[in-house]
């Protein structure tokens, strides 16, 4: 009787829609597992054919038809290590939440020996933050199905469908599995990693079996997959843990759970042994996942590092401004890519003190980037106000000047290299766009924002921590207080309370009375929450950037631009400048029989 | 035996999270209803109470309690008549597709008498185009629910709901229904109404029942609700249609199936009969849906208007070019807002041709709005370049130029007119938007974009209805290329061949081998897709516009930015600037055994 089952797994990087290349590293991963691991089983990270986060790709057949050829590739070259590999994978049509059908499911193929032995299907799709499955996928019917390998009975489920506590691991268990095999794309988020192996340790100890964990590595658009796969026994005992935010592969010999009767199907995959030359290579397993702010610091650089490639830029090109938060995203893209690739313009204004020039030359001459320094203007135009708009406040404070040279700035970083293939970075950070301080199309300005989640609290822990690992930004720029946040003519409350607000409110949903209890004054709370539900028109030009919180804006909080409800009290009605156009245009209900004509131009 | 119903219905508009207004509105719908109508029930919009188009705002518990306490209200104020008001209601936490618990539902209320006589929950959730219901809200569990009125049995049932062969409505015909009652929010797009009157009219001649259908009227962000509510017999024939794109109500006495015998639940709401003290009051009625361009006119204006209206913005503000765009765009805001709220600047380089100037005058004179002309320029700075950029191709092309021209006269319309409070619109068109031609915040940038979802073949035909109403457009306007397409290095194919392939691959989701089937050449499509596709990066920093084709980008339509897959046959592989950093970077699947630390800088 077998009593252990050796598994491979390799980590690999999420490149979606890039089917040829991913098919390559999976095969060469498959090579390696059957040919130097000598694997049972390999098993590599969900969707790995296709790469994670498709959105509506699926719903053009010539992608499903290219993903089936692949797949088809791949399945012919398989031998005798069973490979567990998901793609998506054509289904019969089915309604289940709606009235549209559905007929792609998330798959995990078994191949060996050159055939498609059979698949599993995701079951459980989640649908909040930022995944959206439910929208294109169908679900799988399937929950106790077992695969036999060897002479072991495996379950497989994907992802989701770990974290139920009715879920299809516990089928699975009870249909008799010794192992279960679990291929995931979960994003990176601060202490993630935590919760991944507390909660894969309560399904092993749970079901009595060991659980092998897979996760993606690598950038796209907005999340981070950060590796760290793990390999828990049925005790809950850690035995392995993959790098994290790299890729990677290993084989482990994972005791099995003792042989249960059968109470489900069980479809063969392979009955032939691998004939074994030796044991598995010992490595060194890290038993603590990464710390933070270095997890951060890696989320960030694989973001942006992949962002940049996978889209062809030439390099990456960003303003600095002499304030932290250009120092850190300049930091991070020197990281990331090399400071080769990276070019920085410093764009004063004639306001602009010298000393945030000087701080700008000195970090790019730490980095060993290339810095050339462009002056900008805010054009004058006060007699060229059109007539109707003189009734309206003067324009030309101090503070709407700097929102004027923000975009000034914007347009010369993009107007001197979006033709040239670099990508241009936008510097903002979350509590500057929690709170609307941002300017739209100007600080807001470029094709990714690094830092877009990353609380000014955050950025500041960052560039300390950074520092401390060989110093680029200089002292005065930490000490600095934000041109913005100097100007601004309604003054905030400091970043630590801020970023505690903003947390509470946006990632745990908390609202006035809860604020108010956990000790901040009634008018603090007031005025922040109202900042927060005002910015939501402008915050949803932010560019993308790397989720790094548990709910970062737009993708993972999705909220109605226009909106009449506000958390914070509200005790006067809002004034409303439009009322007598809306009688007009018909807004009331008019009394019985007073038809009218649709309201057309 | 009762052998009608009246059935008064008011199609109010959809104001997301306004609880008080809302409450308002509907408040005074109720006193019609019952006062006026002499009515037994009032059927009102689907989540009339709180907007339809919540997002996340459902995850705020405060929201929730404000919700509440608005429906609470309007309960005590219920009288004889019974009202079908639809909210949102908090339900026993459940577990659907996924693993995330959710305890609110989207319900409709049956009031009267001052108390709450029971919901109907929505059973089918839309989770496909811009619909996201899954994502927060917890199904109905009781399809055959019915609801005694007055000795009338009643099966009420919400949008979705309505659109399955095997949906909630079968059920309560089954039941004993012997009319359907259906609170809607269906937005428009082109084609829509008459959708909706085939379907209403399957749904009641397949059940033999009469079927209410209510819609909202007015626009939510990207969408814009169209009204035009139905009332359709048993034997599927229409008896009166609402106004569309204008709040309306009415009452209709309408026949009723036979009394059935009862197979399911039945909740009596009320039981004492209305007085009635005269005849419904006989309207006209439109046998036939307004036709297009009207219909899609009538959407672009609603939808600006309240766009405009409901985020408490001072007017509106755009540039006018001399082009066709900017001229609909201009008379679209006119037609939106009346011209006293509407200012434009005419924003000339150096190298425009002063014949625009001159149009973008009359234009302005024609539609009585104010207009100034600004002079941009674009900055000279070639010997500014940063030394490592210089290998890549000369800045400076007039194509080039014109991007950078249009980045100036966005920031000067956005410094101009933000802080006033004024909406600045982008002039963007679907066909530029889908090819990539539009500027990265250039003629893209604006907080709303009125024509994002127009193609150009249909901005024409917009122009030209307009004109042939009042002229406003002038015809020299109508005959001019637009700049950038004169300007651009790669011409496209005509608008015509273009917007019919946009129209099938997004729409339609045909791949190139339907395109080139459909008769267009090899060349002509795989160009096409390919700048359709490479589009997707900066399509996504398009502002919001009115959805009016059944697909709009990125709200219908949801892609990842980043993608290796290509819709077009692409013989060539991608050429890797990054090739040598990606090896360095640990990308490939190394020797076992060769393993190294996390790549954090």
């Amino acid at each position: 009787m077998t009593t252990s089952l050796r598994v491979a797994v390799a980590q690999l990087p999420n490149r979606v829609g890039d089917l040829d290349g991913n098919a390559e590293r999976i095969g060469r991963a498959m090579d390696w597992a059957e040919q130097e691991a000598e694997a049972d089983v390999l098993v590599l990270p969900e969707l790995v054919l296709t790469g994670y986060g498709l959105g509506d790709l699926v719903l053009h057949r010539e992608f499903l038809d290219d993903a089936d050829d692949a797949l088809r590739e791949l399945t012919q070259r398989s031998g005798r290590t069973t490979t567990v590999l998901s793609t998506v994978e054509r289904v019969a049509p089915q309604r289940s939440w709606d009235t549209r059908e559905r007929s792609v499911a998330i798959s995990a193929a078994l191949i060996s020996g050159g055939e498609l032995r059979g698949s599993y299907h995701k079951m459980l799709l989640p649908m909040y933050d930022l995944f959206d499955e439910a929208r294109n996928f169908a679900p799988g019917r399937r929950a106790d199905q077992l695969w036999r390998i060897g002479d072991v009975a495996a379950g497989v489920s994907i992802c989701e469908d770990l974290w139920s506590p009715e879920g299809p691991p516990e089928a699975q268990s009870v249909a008799g599995a010794q192992i279960l095999l679990v291929p995931n794309s979960s994003p990176f988020h601060r202490g993630k990693a935590v919760g991944r192996l507390t909660n894969t340790q309560a399904v092993a100890v749970r079901n009595g079996l060991p659980v092998v964990y897979v996760n993606f590595v690598g950038g796209q658009d907005e999340v981070v997959f950060d590796g760290g796969s793990i390999v828990v026994d049925r005790d809950g005992e850690l035995r392995h843990r993959g790098r994290e935010f790299a890729v990677d592969h290993f084989a482990v010999d994972v005791p099995l759970a003792p042989e249960r009767p059968l109470r489900g199907p069980i479809t063969t995959v392979h009955t032939r042994p691998i004939a074994r030359t030796g044991p598995v290579t010992p490595t060194a397993v890290p038993r603590e996942p990464l710390q933070d702010p270095e997890a951060t610091w890696s989320a960030l650089t694989s973001g942006l590092r992949d962002y940049a490639e996978r889209n062809d830029f030439h390099g990456i090109a960003l303003g600095l401004s002499g304030g932290i938060d250009a120092g850190v995203t300049a930091t991070l893209a020197v990281d990331a890519v090399g400071p080769d690739r990276v070019l920085a313009l410093a764009l004063p204004s004639p306001e602009t003190p010298g000393e945030e020039t000087t701080d700008a030359k000195q970090l790019a001459a730490n980095l060993g980037i290339a810095l050339e320094v462009v002056s900008v203007e805010v054009p004058s135009r006060a007699e060229e106000v059109p007539e109707g708009a003189q009734e309206h406040e003067a324009h030309g404070s101090r503070y709407e000047r700097e929102h004027a040279y923000h975009r000034a700035r914007a347009a010369v970083l993009l107007d001197m290299f979006e033709e040239r293939q670099y990508l241009v970075l936008a510097t903002g950070n979350k509590s500057e766009i929690s709170v609307g301080e941002a300017s739209l199309f100007g600080s807001l300005a470029g094709e990714f924002a690094p830092l877009k989640d990353c609380p000014k609290t955050l950025v500041y822990e960052l560039a300390r921590w950074r520092n401390a690992r060989g110093g680029v930004i200089p002292e005065q720029t930490l000490a600095r207080t934000s041109t913005m946040r100097r100007l601004s003519p309604d003054p905030l409350p400091s970043y630590e309370v801020l970023d505690d607000i903003v947390q509470r409110y946006v990632e745990y949903q908390q609202g006035f009375d809860d604020l108010v209890a956990a000790g901040y004054a009634e008018d603090v709370v007031q005025d922040a929450l109202r900042r927060i539900d005002d910015a939501e028109r402008i915050r949803r030009y932010t560019p993308i950037g790397v989720k790094v919180t548990s709910r970062a804006f737009n993708q993972d909080r999705r909220m109605p631009m226009t909106s009449g409800w506000r958390a914070h009290p509200r005790p006067e009605p809002i004034e409303d400048p439009w009322a007598s156009a809306a009688e007009q245009a018909g807004e009331d209900v008019p009394a019985p029989g007073a038809d009218g004509e649709a309201d057309v131009g």
